[in-house]
């Protein structure tokens, strides 16, 4: 019987008990974690197992069932995550400012965590085990609700991790799972406000709009990009081929993927057609409107071109698709940037330095590249260590979200007898 | 006709308008803002009789017409406040962090405008002068929805700041009124999620609420506060009586004002009967429960000493009533602040070195403090120039927000031909 309420009540009371861990507590608690995945991995790949049973007679296609399999190499990489978490710093108590008062208050601002973290998430088993050390590790208690594809493995992953939880004598409310698949649970989730203080939605466009409609608890959006790239009359066109096939095709399903080049008219007809041969290389379908597509031609130089409909330039592809545009200049190009862009990644490239000042300045994206691939917008990349998501909100944190965005801050003023005149 | 979609897309595009601006510039139009205040207060103090009239003819009080009124002497101190503004340094463009990647990418956490504030307030005109001043300074446009009662006064205001905005060629929409009282228009607003960016509510508990349940876009809540104060056996109590006299009496009406004390019993039969003999003064009405009443006993020593009702630890006054408890340690002092304090400010009197520790610790709310009034918690207190409200929201700012506290950031990469490998 799922209820939610009780599972808040857990979670809160588990939050209290978590600000009085130690940091060396917490990271005795994450590495029984990585000893007791190894220890009890026969469970999880049991449970796993019906998991990949289930999602072949629903029919799931073989690269999704890829993404839910773990393996005896993958669980020993999840136990590695968790003992490398463990080993970076802990923001919580750290001090963002510290300063003397003219009337001899010491005022502070220090790090706290939020308090209990609702993360709603899909597909991989591995995202269980990345959000509950991270949220352990910044003294957070959380509730997960993965995918319903893997609710038995990671059904199995919340018992290890809440065992060792035990284990250290944390409260196991401080890991919870809802382990119903019913989707008015996630509603529900959404206006728990009494006891859920941040929800991180990890899903696509239909998850987002959820939570902005039904969500009455602060909600951090983010994971979904409509990326851009730039490229000014000015720019180096064989670095900018590289780039565009780096940012299009090393890794086309995730969100700082690039899906629109937006090209200035006088570099179209040389830079096009290399970038249509390189990407016709990886299979790269190009969407080209006007000029662009005149350019291109219907025989692409290999690669296939067809004609962009209306919703190609808002729409984020994660496959290989490019959108192609012809832009008369840069107010142009931060126009279509602005109007399309999730404001998650854009890219300018370009030799000219005002232009390359004007689009940092005036492109509000979460991260902004000059002369640099849009991939590079991610936590590892921005030596952050671990990444919970990448965010496009513009409340609290934006881009990667690692450990202290994890966090909020109180002010703590250590007075002596101070009244206020 | 009140168009709120009209008035979402001339802010947004103004938004744009403003990041070309220079810190010269946003300066130059403060001034002439506080110039226009001064050349045109007649227009203004017309504006503001007729508010006058009307709010004496629907019978307000007082204190409330008193805090409607404008005078030349706050027109005066409402364009000294705009000229101050103009000399406090400008958050935007300034960098969080600047760094070198191992890759050669430099790269920088650079604050940048929300783009779009929506602020809902109530009564004092001067909100809207303080509102649209620190949204100019940051270079955010906004949408002001201000209380009926100063409607001509806060028309009359915004018309001067249009006028000065033209001056140095800032679109007029950087700054607009709903001028249409009806409350579907304040409900319209907070669906404004394709041109809003951020809603700060400035109201009580209903307005929170109805922005809680209502409202697709961020919001920041804050300035409602249940305060406590907690007097531990070890702390000055002669002290402590001018702390809780001082957090109870010197502004009653405002957030930080002290609601509560939680006095430890082997010192209650020495302090309360002080206490209460100090705010007989100001005519504090005592809601006393348990051991606190019988040491108060019906005389109160002085002060009206009433038995506290079932609510009465959970409500922010804004007037001289105290409620009064004994609690039997820090726990129950914790426990009883962490379940009815709204996470605003709440202060230890202790000279015990663990208490003080486990109470910043462990207390959450925006500000703590040890030995020190509640009152501190207030942007001028904390050396921050302005303030446009006091947050007690977890995400993006807690406790005072100044003008660094409207503003959010981008990262910005510049990279010579990276691609990520």
């Amino acid at each position: 019987m799922t209820n939610l309420t009780a599972m808040g009540k857990g979670a809160k009371a588990a939050a209290r008990a978590l600000t009085r861990l130690t940091t060396d507590e917490k990271n005795e608690a994450l590495r029984i974690i990585a000893d007791e995945l190894e220890a009890r991995q026969d469970v999880v790949l049991a449970a796993n197992a019906i998991d990949i049973e289930n999602g072949r007679k629903k029919g799931l296609t073989d690269s999704l069932l890829d993404r839910l399999l773990l393996t005896e190499g993958r669980i020993a990489k999840l136990a590695a995550d968790c003992r490398e978490v463990a080993t970076l710093p802990d923001p919580v108590g750290s001090e963002l400012e510290s300063r003397m008062l003219p009337n001899g208050i010491r005022l502070s601002r220090r790090r706290m965590p939020f308090g209990v973290l609702g993360v709603i998430y899909e597909a991989r088993p591995n995202v269980t085990i990345d959000i509950a050390t991270l949220a352990l590790k910044t003294s957070n208690a959380c509730i997960l609700r993965g995918g319903s594809e893997t609710l038995n493995s990671n059904l199995a992953l919340v018992n290890i991790i809440q065992g060792a939880l035990e284990k250290v004598g944390v409260p196991e409310t401080a890991v919870q799972y809802i382990d119903n698949p019913d989707r008015k649970y996630v509603a529900e989730m959404l206006r728990l406000d009494e006891y859920i203080d941040l929800i991180i939605p990890r899903g696509g466009h239909g998850l987002h709009q959820l939570c902005k409609e039904q969500a009455s608890i602060p909600v951090i959006t983010g994971g979904i990009g409509i990326c851009h790239i730039y490229v000014d009359e000015t720019a180096d066109l064989v670095r900018a081929v590289d780039i565009i096939e780096n940012a299009k095709v090393q890794r086309p399903s995730v969100c700082n993927a690039l899906d629109t080049i937006l090209v200035h008219p006088t570099v179209a007809q040389e830079l096009l057609p290399s970038v249509a041969e390189r990407l016709a290389k990886s299979d790269v379908e190009l969407r080209a409107t006007g000029g662009a597509l005149d350019i291109l031609g219907q025989n692409g130089h290999g690669a296939k071109v067809v004609e962009a409909g209306p919703d190609d330039f808002s729409t984020e592809w994660m496959d290989y698709i490019l959108g192609v545009k012809l832009v008369d200049d840069l107010d142009e190009a931060i126009d279509h940037i602005q109007a399309h862009s999730l404001e998650h990644t854009d890219s300018i490239l370009t030799n000219n330095w005002q232009n390359a000042t004007r689009f940092v300045n005036e492109v509000t994206s979460a991260a902004v590249f000059v002369n640099a691939s849009t991939r590079f917008n991610d936590g590892g990349q921005f030596g952050l260590g671990a990444e919970v998501a990448i965010s496009t909100h513009k409340l609290h944190a934006r881009g990667p979200l690692g450990l202290e965005e994890l966090t909020t801050y109180k002010w703590i003023g250590f007075g002596d007898g101070h009244i206020r005149p």
